[in-house]
């Protein structure tokens, strides 16, 4: 099981500060996302001045896209985006049309998992070649005080028997993540709780060491 | 009933391109969409600029949030949008952050319809104080040749039922108005069937007759 990597969401609603943010822990993490509020916010500027800052990061651009696959995969992998999100209840039709624009740039489409969304329709999307999921217990409702709970990490445990290298995002904290020992978490993502502390670069190495300690022997 | 409006989507990758666009079709329909690839590749000055240039259109941005509503509900209700779409498997936090913030401006709340959803769920929307709805026959699900079923006509005649003030898009022609006759549809959305008409002044006139046709003893 390879290690989990260390994404951080840049959901600014300003690139500058978006870019400020992640010269804080650039360093030290391995993803950097290009969040859903910046690109609704600054367009698909966002996505490549983000990769002309960390050329050598993976860029994820969150669109969390729900259709015209084509057009808007080719907006943020024609400017650097390695990743990017389409919602789980988009069409197969759409995720087929995005992750054929990806694959032209060796680029892969990950499925973000909100609301209502089925084991048998994830199995469609490894049908269809998409090996990434992301488990994301959403802003709204982890402010509406919703914690991680058995039946998360039972799902999560799942889709990673299934075939998936899922992702973690929502609220998380380093001593969250023994929560997912042994699942083949792909990244834990983590964004104002990183750019936001106290010492950034302290805070991104706290989740380092939890990641290195809950997969150390693997 | 009130007769359905006629709404252009901007689905562009270039502002100046979409504001051509509408400047071709203004004077004939009622709203005006900054839609989710041109905010995707823009970002929100497109609501900005499309306000600017239409102030008195109603103005939609068609984000499709899915995440975070009162944030990007204040990043577009703050630049002149009047109405805002949410994906329908949105966390009803997320519905309610967005509400909240477009109330404050008189504005709307629109959820949009893809995959899977149900009239249970939709309930709950009205429940929170959200009349609007979109039954969008996907731009790929269209391409891959699906067209408008009996299924999706009792649908949307539910959801007026309901009490749902019900958008309609995707691939739509002056002629499959008929189809919806009867049914309180809110807006018939169109978007390049308008622009990259020969006339555009005259496919959306055409658009406005099959509307009179239809609806016009009511």
């Amino acid at each position: 099981m390879n290690r989990p990597l260390l994404q951080i969401a840049l959901d600014h609603t300003d690139l500058k500060a978006a870019l400020e943010s992640a010269g804080k822990v650039a360093e030290e993490v391995d993803v950097i996302e290009a969040g859903t509020i910046l690109c609704y916010a600054e367009g698909a500027k966002a996505v490549k001045q983000i990769h002309g800052a960390y050329p050598d990061h993976t860029i994820v651009a969150d669109l969390k896209a729900a259709d015209a696959g084509e057009v808007v995969a080719n907006l943020v992998f024609s400017r650097g985006a390695n990743w990017m999100t389409c919602i789980c209840n988009a069409p197969l039709a759409t995720m087929e049309a995005a992750k054929k624009v990806a694959d032209t740039y060796s680029g892969e489409i990950q499925v973000e998992l909100y609301g209502a969304w089925s084991f048998d329709l994830a199995a469609k999307w490894l049908d269809i070649g998409i090996h990434q999921a992301i488990y994301h217990r959403g802003r709204d409702a982890a402010a509406a005080g919703q914690n991680w709970s058995d039946e998360d990490i039972q799902k999560i445990r799942h889709l990673g028997k299934m075939g998936f290298a899922v992702s973690v995002t929502g609220g998380l904290a380093p001593q969250d993540l023994s929560l997912f020992r042994g699942i083949p978490v792909k990244c834990f993502i983590s964004g104002r709780s990183l750019y936001e502390a106290k010492d950034p670069i302290a805070a991104a190495r706290a989740f380092k060491q939890a990641i290195r300690d809950n997969w150390n022997q693997e």
